[in-house]
């Protein structure tokens, strides 16, 4: 008997990813937590892992170690929370047996040619690539919905590519030089500690990291190309401010002539028209990362610069939400037909 | 025609409790937000006073001018955040029109020759002290669920009443030489912005205030008898610390002979069994307020210290929620017969 | 009788710049604090304002009103830390008095044309304009040690162009189409409070403002035309971060076929060696504002990214001592003589 | 030949507080860096293990395997910041050689009966206990002045014991039942990582630790006697908060009939006037940690509260400089006869 919610399996279930992912779920209608995957940590519970999640009826799950076979016999959806080339591995396994995979790492995001270079690693299973739906349901939402397995996109590539998309796609900016400046929290850098995450490293510390070469270059500018059918040139430097929550992308790009600020903010509007989770600021106002944390929201703010000739688009996510968990749900929820806002919140936590 | 929901107000609305009032009340199935009443912004909206509400579907609900009529007749229940002194003058006018309210000043906390002392006025509407119950669900959840006037407590205070009333209750610690120590963050007071609230002003400043004169002292001592029948004397010593949310109370107290670590314990997760927003912590575990972070869980840790004869009671509460929005919203559940949680989160938003 | 040690007046002496710069000069060897002025708190004293200074020989000195006369009466050396618009009123009777002047605002940093589209006001001594030396002591250092006026150059202008400028004059990037993208702590928006700077605003919070007429867009680029002989057009866009101090400059220009990073690091070493407070990180080595912070020290990383043609230059300074104080006393010491570095730390407060 | 400047050692170098006694001795006139010693790092630099001291003279000092000869060969001081027990080991063999040995760890602070229960191990050296002077200057400045080995106290110890001795030595408050509440910042934790240490786990969070029976119990009685000849029982809570530096202790001690805030302000004053780095505040001024940030000042503010018969002190300090290698050099200067605020900032660097 197919039981009346659909079953979900966590794996990497003790990650903030993961913790994210049950605490969101737990409010669902319509799925059911069936199992819990880790790598460490193993025989403990949801609640030991997550102490903030006690109060949750799940709170008692133990986390269990992660064999395809078990979990696709446990849950009809897989959110992979695992870190990179986990899911590369284990994905082909379980959607075999049936399962659709919502893979939060970076494993099915790229082209088999890229992972070498990007991800240092040679894609196990370059045939599932092409197969794999770039799970940002704004953009592409009728691919999802038919989807088994959904490449969730990275914090940093939902927040630029959700701005820049529509206004390549209109021609009003060009897709050739495109710098993206990233600025996150630290939560992006998940639990593990290490002297540089903590709080007296942290503490009034801005700072660069992997210049030039984070994985999500490649991703934005794949990204762009599917939404735009263009081809992206992106130089992407990400930066470590002193927040937990919260990644902010400004863009830059080539704006065409005559474009103006309110072309570009109209532009947004409209593609992002009736959409639960997309927010466009009229001209003038400015995004702030902190009024979308805890929230699915993106913040978008378009600004033209007719003395430089460039587009400035401002993007603001929580990478733990829209950036991850709760872009991952949205997923779900167009895969299997629920309502594409359920258990998602619009609003943050403020202050 | 009485509305299938019960309408409510809330007055003080574009404030930081009055925000979290909203976006609380906006997942209650049993309640529509009817009036929003402010001093200041008038004519503007839920989302202009707060735009990480603008997701809301009561974001566009206009801020009016507070006038005991009007309100009175919008709403069944009315929610009072507006700072001291504004309730006890508008009060009796909406109960005596029908309303209930529950006032999240303290205004209705303590006996009326309290406040020319601690609050600096003469109590206006005398008459209806004794009629206010004080809301701490857990302790006085009989009288709540029959009243028309809740006095919500102050987040201290609810803090250290709940972790103390069933130690001095049962006999293990004596109510004659409480201190209470206070750490909060920077929310408790509130959206108004002076040169020490600015974050400049703030990283790194660990500072005690109002020593020893803050108006919580008298009300942890009320409260305290209210739940245990014997006068209490306390000092309550609160510090400012570099936090949003989060209130922490450590609690000293005279501890009876022979009483351990597991008997205080072994009391408080009696006292509290089924209680859905109550987690006692087990003997060695450490309270932390960030658990409890945007949920309305109070967490309670109690330590026996033999070698001076003292009782240690750490409590952690989120000052916005149960201690002040969450909490106000489960006396609301009680007074109308809701199920007490309905609404009210018990997962935090961790990290 | 001459004084065996220079007079300085502090003007602003209640602010966050007028303080560093107290607390500063209160160690330098040549100098004595011999005027404070200021425009609230009169009649105050240092430690008033800055009870953080109480323990030094000068908390005593009272703040006085600032009247242009009396000012160089006192003093040989102005350092005029106010608000844009006032040291352009203040500084002609001071400088026609004999007294040396240095202008931590914007008032004497750009041509008389510039003015009213990126401050707002007409300049209304002109004539000075010409003869303010640009107070970059890196690059300027022979025109500031004969100068009588010195425009001390904005936090964010200071760590865009001690970055950019040796790169552009080798030719080795381009000066036509650069992004500055800009990341700044709370301080550099001084003591003032409005709700937008308050802790509870600001923590987790990552925003832009100013986009894109931040008035050290204009700043940027004389300064490196100056420094170069190129005009250069620049795109400032700054974001304000949870960090009290740091400015992080992260800046986008377009790469001459066939640098490597190596060259640009190279051309950076070479153009500062020997410079006490500049640091040019090894390739591979990553920005750290913290590092930085309490020190007059500039850290510096440069990247070539081959793939798209873009050079990125990052540079951290400590907005209140290299971005303005610091800088203004090494600006001192070159106009009078002294050591280039008294008085100013080359170690920063970690962690 | 006697070098002119005093020879010192530095061991545990890498740390934060080894990092800190670097810093502050590298301004000191009449010392010399002469050794820096380690466990990890060996044959890195001081500016490896430090970046931020990059531009200190003594940057490319190297670290050094620790050998108790080696170290009393080039040192007359050497200043210990190892880890607990290290010190207990290696201090007799530099004794014996000839130097002066200023630990900054808890190793000489106790009676050797009390290393067992509160640190958990059995003293190596117990004969040297004795000799050791406790490292208060403001206490014990005779017996450091002719002491070869200091104990120098802890974060917490230090300012608990400033903030009471006084007032337990006039008889104004009783010493036996105090209780201490310390909050700190984490650098007290040092530089290594663990989950809970990092950015993540650390903002917004406020929380208790090692309750009751954290090791500064023992020591603030043991000093307390040492200052006042009578014996104290002392109740220690410590809290971790969200900050960096800053330790603030808020002691409660029974309060003699009829003494008022005046008179224990009084009595400070008196007891430390005079002294540099004592700053008792006057009644109705609150402490601030952040005043005091990279000063070697202690804050101090009493308040005497008639309504529970209790007086209230509350201290603040740098928790790495006056609670820890501030404190260390002046001690020095005491022994070696240099003036007592070499080296040593009376301003703390604000905001």
């Amino acid at each position: 008997m197919i039981p009346k919610r659909v079953t979900v399996a966590i794996l990497g279930a003790s990650g903030y990813g993961g913790g994210e992912l049950a605490r969101l779920l737990s409010g669902h209608p319509g799925t059911e937590i069936a199992f819990l995957g880790a790598r460490g940590s193993i025989g403990g519970t949801l609640a030991t892992a997550h102490p903030h999640l006690a109060g949750l009826p799940e709170a008692g799950l133990v986390l269990e170690p992660i064999d395809a076979e078990a979990v696709a016999e446990h849950a009809r959806v897989v959110f992979s929370a695992l870190p990179h080339g986990a899911a590369a591995e284990l994905a082909p396994g379980m959607l075999q047996r049936g399962a659709a995979v919502i893979d939060l790492s970076g494993d099915f995001r790229l082209p088999a040619a890229a992972y070498p270079e990007w991800y240092g690693f040679e894609h196990p299973a370059p045939e599932w690539l092409d197969k794999a739906a770039y799970g940002v349901p704004e953009l592409f939402g009728d691919q999802i919905a038919g989807a088994a397995l959904v490449a969730n996109p990275g914090c940093y590539a939902t927040a630029a590519i959700l701005g820049l998309a529509p206004l390549i796609g209109s021609g009003m900016v060009e897709s050739s030089a495109i710098r993206v400046d990233g600025k996150t929290g630290l939560s992006g850098a998940g639990k593990g500690a290490t002297e540089s995450t903590t709080f007296n490293a942290s503490e009034d510390s801005i700072r660069p990291y992997r210049v030039p070469r984070h994985q999500h270059t490649p991703e934005i500018e794949r990204g762009l190309e599917l939404a735009t059918g263009t081809p992206a040139s992106v130089l992407f430097v990400p930066h470590l401010v002193p927040a937990v929550r919260g990644v902010v992308t400004t863009t830059y790009a080539k704006l065409d002539a005559g474009i103006t600020t309110e072309d570009l903010t109209g532009r947004l509007q409209e593609a992002y028209a009736g959409r639960p989770f997309v927010r466009v600021l009229p001209p003038g106002a400015m995004v702030d990362s902190k009024r979308v944390r805890g929230s699915n929201v993106v913040e978008l703010q378009a600004v033209a610069d007719p003395r430089t000739g460039t587009a400035v688009v401002v993007a603001a996510v929580d990478n733990l939400v829209k950036g991850a968990a709760g872009q991952a749900i949205q997923n779900m929820n167009l895969v299997h037909g629920f309502d594409e806002s359920a258990a998602l919140p619009t609003a943050g936590l403020y202050p």
